[in-house]
């Protein structure tokens, strides 16, 4: 079992509403369905909401749970854009020729303090089990401490890296793993093709001051987040999306980007 | 708590691929919208899949479960096309200013051999208890014994109506109850306003050649399992929701098509 997730600055434009990559959706579709045929690996496809429903979440404040009136709204409008990319970007899987199927982490999660407290998996496994490609999202999903609250892909991942046995999760984003300095300011900047505890001492001097991957943290946080996978045997791969075939080359196994272990 | 099903043939055309019936569905919205105003009443707003995902599933025969190497794209495509209906029906109830939330019956429900056999109901729950409209609909879901199954609105409303001790659940489609006779066949046809098992054996001689409510079962069947609802306390009552103020009304409590009870 191998879980991508695609980064939600990798399909849609951060800072407009609703705006969509489809041209790299279109690929990375093209990419999964195209390593499938030359392997039988079990997939899950996560992907993270992007402009659709951090609009809403950000106005709303859907990460802090209920604190007004207007939460419960801000809770259904946030719910409805994470679905309808979901839509989205199932339906491009399925005219890639792949058999996916969203799925609603707000229907099948319930969080505590913004941690995953409960999950009722049977649906996911029974669907892998049929070579079926489930695909959840970041939601906003309930929280029996806050009200509500916003799960990531990332967490939904871990979650079921750790109870399903996933031997490997692909991070897909627009930065192509971890680099010697910020690639996008230094010219200077070399990838890290691998991370080991061994090397993780080093590594944590040239990601300091690092611009991060992603707005959800620093880079020297994620691959900290990796670390804990790798305890669970989850080997961890980050890779950009914009390099023509590197999620195809990483789910059948390949070296591409940097890989966490 | 009151369940509402809204009928998949009277929000889209059922021979026609993915038609949708726009202006009844608005006006069932505001009509829930309006009944809300007036009532702090719970609501659950299931709905049916018409010609959305009647289509794939028939083709593929998703409710006879795994039968061929296509039945599994039968699956992904049937589930897909009635989470499209979802987001539509759960974008005109925001717009009519609840704040309704879609459920994905197959993340949250297993079956065996067609029945519910698991089901995850804490987010439903919660989601109610803040005052938001949870909004199920027929899907096909996993099934434990068949490997995937149909998993009709109503039989799902029947599961939440007994786990989560609803009132009245009211089933809205396009005929007014149960008649004396066919309403479309005979001009003399009369509404029956409440059926009770005193009056259900003269009623059960009106049903005899019934041309039935709905695709799924006859009338009397259909009786028969409101039945059984009756028996954990639940009241069910069958509108039309071509008639203006209907579905309000029910909502309501006040009298409007037949009452099984």
């Amino acid at each position: 079992l191998v879980l991508v997730k695609l980064g939600g600055s990798l399909l849609t434009n951060k800072n407009k509403k609703e705006s969509l990559k489809k041209t790299v959706l279109k690929r990375m579709a093209k990419e999964i369905h195209s390593a499938r045929k030359k392997s039988d690996v079990n997939l899950i496809v996560g992907h993270g909401g992007g402009s659709f429903p951090h609009f809403p979440a950000k106005k709303y404040k859907v990460n802090e749970g209920i604190v007004d009136k207007k939460s419960i709204e801000g809770f259904a409008l946030t719910q409805d854009a994470a679905a309808r990319l979901n839509r989205i970007v199932v339906k491009e899987l399925l005219g890639a020729g792949e058999n996916a199927i969203g799925i609603q982490p707000s229907a099948c999660f319930v969080c505590e303090r913004g941690k995953i407290a409960l999950s009722f998996l049977k649906p996911i496994a029974e669907m892998l089990s049929q070579g079926m490609v489930p695909v959840p999202y970041g939601d906003a999903v309930i929280d029996t401490d806050l009200g509500v609250t916003i799960l990531s892909t990332e967490s939904i991942l871990r979650e079921l890296a750790f109870k399903m046995g996933a031997k490997r999760i692909i991070i897909v984003s627009d930065v192509d793993g971890v680099f010697t300095a910020d690639p996008s300011k230094n010219k200077k900047a070399k990838p890290i093709p691998e991370i080991t505890r061994d090397n993780y001492e080093k590594v944590k001097g040239y990601l300091a001051g690092s611009a991060g991957v992603d707005v959800t943290g620093g880079m020297a946080h994620k691959v900290e987040e990796m670390f804990s996978l790798n305890d669970f045997g989850v080997e961890a791969q980050i890779i950009s999306g914009l390099k023509k075939g590197n999620l195809e080359k990483a789910i059948l196994g390949e070296s591409a980007g940097t890989i966490i272990r």
